[in-house]
């Protein structure tokens, strides 16, 4: 694998994405100290000015169009599961989204099924015929998970998580890349490089806010950060709306800003029956909701010369 | 005028717009303690459900469509604002902004040309037949601006100024209130509050981004701020993408999610010489990138269903 | 008054600290655009390498011992000025605080007795022989107030009110300074330098809490600023640690900190009924602990080196 | 292991330090929902009134007295590691501090020496007889790691790591558990419970500067924080001061505050050349200035009625 302070040669062994590093090895090496405002290497926008599609089984990011993944927070039981699949489905999502592992601020809080879980969104994707990707939260998981998942997702918790990141990186499969609440732009890029270093280049960099004073919502989303990454990376850009806001009612708002401002996804928190989640319930939106929202997305996106992906 | 403490009775004396009165007068009384939330009182929302439109000069916003006002960051010489108005009218905004005294963080900077500038704004308005709105920093001056400005503006700095505030309340003139970089959204609702007890209901929220860690901007923007003020105040709410991004080219995609987060209306910053500008001219755009924001502006504004208005 | 983009040349007519404008006078002159790090000139520590000492009645902070001012948040009734004032010249405050026109955030909260509340400072001070300093918040009230009280302090919501600044600036008194919560420790420089521009160098500056993600105290403490001026300016540091913390329980760690950090003063809340308070009380300390931080303070101070002042 | 949501019972197996478990057994179970404000649980003050008292080798965290751990950031060359182990030892430091596993924002960066490392740390303990601390950034090191450290620290990238949190728990070790620079008082307490669950209660919380929008110093040193822990937690406390405001001239007044502000242990960063380093060189104090540091804390110690242990 490729590390600055060795021979400094691109490629390296291990690094399977020849394209992209015959690119980077055409422009002057990075120094030790990599210039504020210059956090994206491998990731960098002119390596790639199309920018880089990212493929999520039969689904595609960063192509110009604009894709929602969505489901529930957690996973939970198979009806909250696969009637959620079935609606997400129906309204045009092309990817799910359902976490197993859920990594909790408190160690008293409801931890996720496991691995138990996984089993009920293999047979979402069966019934709708759509990829979906979760969380991973530990290294030791990476190659077991890597066997079933369409994607994996690395939470905000972990974007700093470097040992997590290098496994995942390893897998070779496509990973949404959540910004630590309390990181910065550049920071999200520096985390991407991980990724890129190991020959991984299906990386979406997903923006779901960060904290501020502002004590209004939860987060508060950082829509310039999407504005930056589509002028710095070649990555696409994703933003959660759900646990930014964490209001049902700010999710549409938020979700058309976040498509004006740029992103090629979303990533929606939809629950049948939001009252009984065992996790984050108060923000997912109902299901007439989430296709009022579609509808809505279709309209801005064409306003803006873009077109809603639709499953 | 009416205070909390006293006999507790609405309407009173000296407040001139009835119905926002009467409306508020069928409601509960605030308590002492204004809930967390709670903020805006002769501002919220239900007492207004169609919510109020603010007329500065022949423009109008809160209508639903989308209007922009444009012009230099500080009014500098007769070429500068003259040009600069001559463009942005012709590109279709509604109403001019410039600056003639200038808050700066320190006393060693350019201080903006005082009541000598106002001269350039009224004669930029004769020739544009666009109406103007500039910023006010001292309560002494407000009697002798209102006799020619066709509106105010309140920086960020005074957002808290109650003696401005009930100053420029007092002049019935429309009113462009900036949030604090470092205040939250429920204190510019009551910040709001101080202009509306007044008897003026003719406010413009507007959203010019916070104080954050995120060092890549000069500050950042909170759209979702615009999503909750549009669920919570009757007031229309404005969003200034220059001074937010500090840079040009962040511009155009927070223009665009901010009208798509709810705005009504839009502050930018134009120069025609932006390297010579005396004050924040890196984050002013040239006139060809205005009339290319103004033509996507109105492509996505349909997209949502609205309007961008044109002079 | 001096102004950069004039003549240049220091020291000017109308800035009566010959002592300060002539070491100024010496030094390379600021260029238009202050460099980051440098907002401090007429206040930048190498002009008085031995500090500033600001004489308040005949109190004075800034001579290397530690100071308390301390008194109610808000003055309120005869009966809670006067006990109060007497508890705090018997445990050893050097000087009075109290306010009677109070910036609140909603124009619905209690808004202090204005002038008539000035009366009982005023026999305050002749009961127990302390000065007094009170909060200004309209440029009108200076020359009014300037008659009667011992020295002013501007809060933290017109940290960037310039015209005030002028205003206080210009009645020669002592002034303390606060921070404004959504400003940078170079940014209270750069105000301190309107008041120094007036000729006045009798300015203490004021950390009283920033604004941050964190919800468990009102504010976030920045001792690192009070670290920062002790380096970058002459002028005195004062610390105020019951607005910062919000609770009286945070009083007394905040308070040693402070000292242990460089701060030459404390102004502390105090009441002797904080549960019938009509503002902030709930940070007020009562008597017996105020006693209990006093003693703990001198011995501090010792450990560090210096001496707790004692009316 | 205890986990919510299976039998609620305690204590169990699993969870060897009964003494905690019982008194925790006494007092109401935690809900679901922990209560904001409440995220301590077995870490709560009131289950040990008095404070546990952590032991790495022969030093002890957490028994009233000061104790300093200090080395370099990143251990580099024996030379450094050696010179700086000697120094330190010299002037009173109770326990070694030194990475050899550095978590870094860019994987262009330099990231430690790794295992290799682990020889210098075991040889400069063995010259001084000091224990030593070092961090641990992946759960498959931690066995590795623990047949040879004497005490683990947890990044602040890696507090919510709750992988890596329950291995570290699991070795029965020491811990210095860093806050994240984006997470709260609350959730540091909450990251601590991973670790307590575990029967792990050798755990000090440490403080190290949080994200704010202040750009003069490289993190916010927030001791209201070191405050509330004191009087939340039975959990000893240690601030970072090197880390945090990220310039040796910051180094000394952050200490004295620190432990005037409670602190049970400072972790300095020393650097016999630190314009040589490869990681973080521009924060470490010189031998010299750490010597000064020590004499200046140790007689603040005294005024605070506490004692400044030296080894």
């Amino acid at each position: 694998m490729y590390r600055l302070g060795g021979s400094h040669v691109l490629p390296v062994s291990g690094v399977d994405n020849p394209e992209l590093l015959a690119a980077a090895a055409d422009l002057p090496l990075p120094s030790r100290h990599v210039p504020r405002g210059g956090e994206a290497w491998l990731g960098r926008r002119e390596l790639r000015p199309a920018g880089t599609e990212v493929r999520i089984g039969p689904a595609t990011i960063g192509d110009g169009s604009v894709a929602v993944i969505a489901g529930p927070c957690a996973v939970e039981t198979p009806e909250q599961m696969l009637a959620t699949a079935a609606v997400v489905a129906e309204h045009g999502a092309v990817a799910l989204r359902g976490g197993v592992f859920k990594p909790r601020t408190s160690p008293h809080s409801f931890q996720g099924l496991g691995f138990t879980g996984l089993e009920l969104l293999v047979e979402a994707r069966k019934r709708t015929g759509l990829p979906f990707v979760t969380e991973v939260v530990d290294p030791e998981h990476v190659k077991r998970l890597a066997e079933v998942v369409d994607g994996f997702q690395i939470g905000a918790r972990n974007m700093q998580n470097f040992a997590l990141l290098s496994a995942v990186g390893q897998s070779g499969l496509p990973v949404v890349l959540k910004r630590g609440f309390g990181c910065t732009v550049e920071e999200t890029l520096a985390a991407g490089e991980y990724l890129l270093l190991e020959g991984n280049d299906q990386v979406v960099l997903c923006e779901r806010g960060i904290r501020t004073f502002e004590p209004s919502a939860r987060f508060t989303l950082d829509l310039t950060a999407v504005a930056l990454w589509k002028q710095r990376t070649h990555l696409p850009v994703i933003v959660d709306p759900s646990h930014s806001g964490g209001r049902p009612e700010l999710v549409e708002p938020l979700s058309l800003a976040a498509v004006a401002a740029g992103a090629d996804a979303l990533l929606i928190d939809v629950h049948v029956q939001p009252e009984q989640a065992l996790c984050d319930g108060n923000q997912a939106i109902r299901p007439a909701r989430f296709a009022g929202l579609m509808t809505r997305l279709a309209a801005t996106a064409a306003g803006l010369g873009r077109t809603l992906q639709r499953y």
